[in-house]
């Protein structure tokens, strides 16, 4: 049974958390249910997401069972709001500290670095915050690689990239077979448009 | 400016939707944020997903300004309960006859052939639920394509499809570089693990 905790807050960029959410609510599924996904936020009014998305959490801080893994989503609000509220950077340093897994996704690493949790450690985050990443010190921003593992911590570059370390995870987790099946139900077998440039046609 | 219209209902696949919606919303913004998405249900209770997360609909039925894109996700909800809807399918039918673009993700094609738009078409689906849309009838499953565009009707494979085929509609809407800028923004370069069969090491 693994216990997943997806921090959400006001400005968090909705992709960054909903992605692993289905990797990891899949994994379950497909495990016949035994793990469990919560949305987990400071108080339990429901969230504005960075685009607009309003979602109601599952728990607030503190009425919220002990997690295995513990996920941050990037977005303006773990940007600029967040860094500097002591509720919930204490709340990530003392989770991060329990959770067997912490993970990241785009500028959520400079929320995890205001927290302590990517303090000293290789980091990936979003391309266009590399370079604001690693002028707050102490962390070294690894530029080419889709997701970072260093130790227990899984950080990832921006927005979708949270689904590849997602799904790494359940891997790491539950054995890549699973991994597979997880990636086969959610039929990722991307295929972005406008790779190439071709003559428009009609 | 673009106005989408994203439906949502109880059961509906959490990322059938958010992936469009980052799709759109970040299309939006670096378009100067003339573009609006909104979530559009039933009623204006909060919706539970698929796999639990509760969002807060935009507007309800009747209470929402006029739509360009359609997009019906799909889910067991779209599978099971919303195809016996006449409210659900009559809306459908209804707001499909009036946007410019209409678009199913994942299951939401079985939704779409309930309410009449894709009857005498040419369908994506998910890969597990083919066989079930072809006979109903009426309709052409295109089971090797990530997404099929057919007239004005966008319907993708499953879940995460819903990512290629809206970034195929931004570039159709507003060009192939921009396009290509929102893919940038949210760093879509997919790398998925475990795709090949090696040692594992340590």
């Amino acid at each position: 049974m693994t216990t997943y905790g997806l921090l959400i807050f006001d400005d968090a960029e909705e992709l960054d958390f909903v992605g692993p959410w289905e990797v990891f609510t899949v994994s379950s599924m497909l495990r016949g249910g035994v793990d469990t996904a919560l949305l987990i936020s400071e108080k339990s009014a429901p969230v504005r997401c960075s685009k607009g998305m309003r979602v109601m959490p599952d728990h607030a801080f503190g009425a919220h069972p002990s997690l295995d893994v513990l996920l941050v989503p990037g977005g303006r609000g773990a940007r600029e709001k967040e860094p500097h509220n002591p509720v919930v950077t204490g709340w990530i340093a003392e989770t991060a500290a329990q959770v067997s897994w912490v993970s990241s996704v785009c500028t959520g690493a400079l929320l995890m670095h205001a927290a302590g949790p990517a303090r000293g450690r290789r980091v990936a985050t979003h391309w266009s915050y590399e370079d604001a990443l690693e002028a707050l010190g102490d962390v070294t921003v690894v530029r080419d690689a889709r997701y970072v593992v260093d130790g227990n911590l899984i950080t990832s570059q921006g927005v979708s990239a949270g689904m590849d370390s997602a799904l790494w995870l359940v891997g790491r987790l539950h054995g890549r077979e699973h991994a597979r099946a997880v990636r086969r139900h959610i039929q990722y077998e991307p295929a972005p448009p406008y790779l190439a440039d071709e003559p428009i046609i009609g």
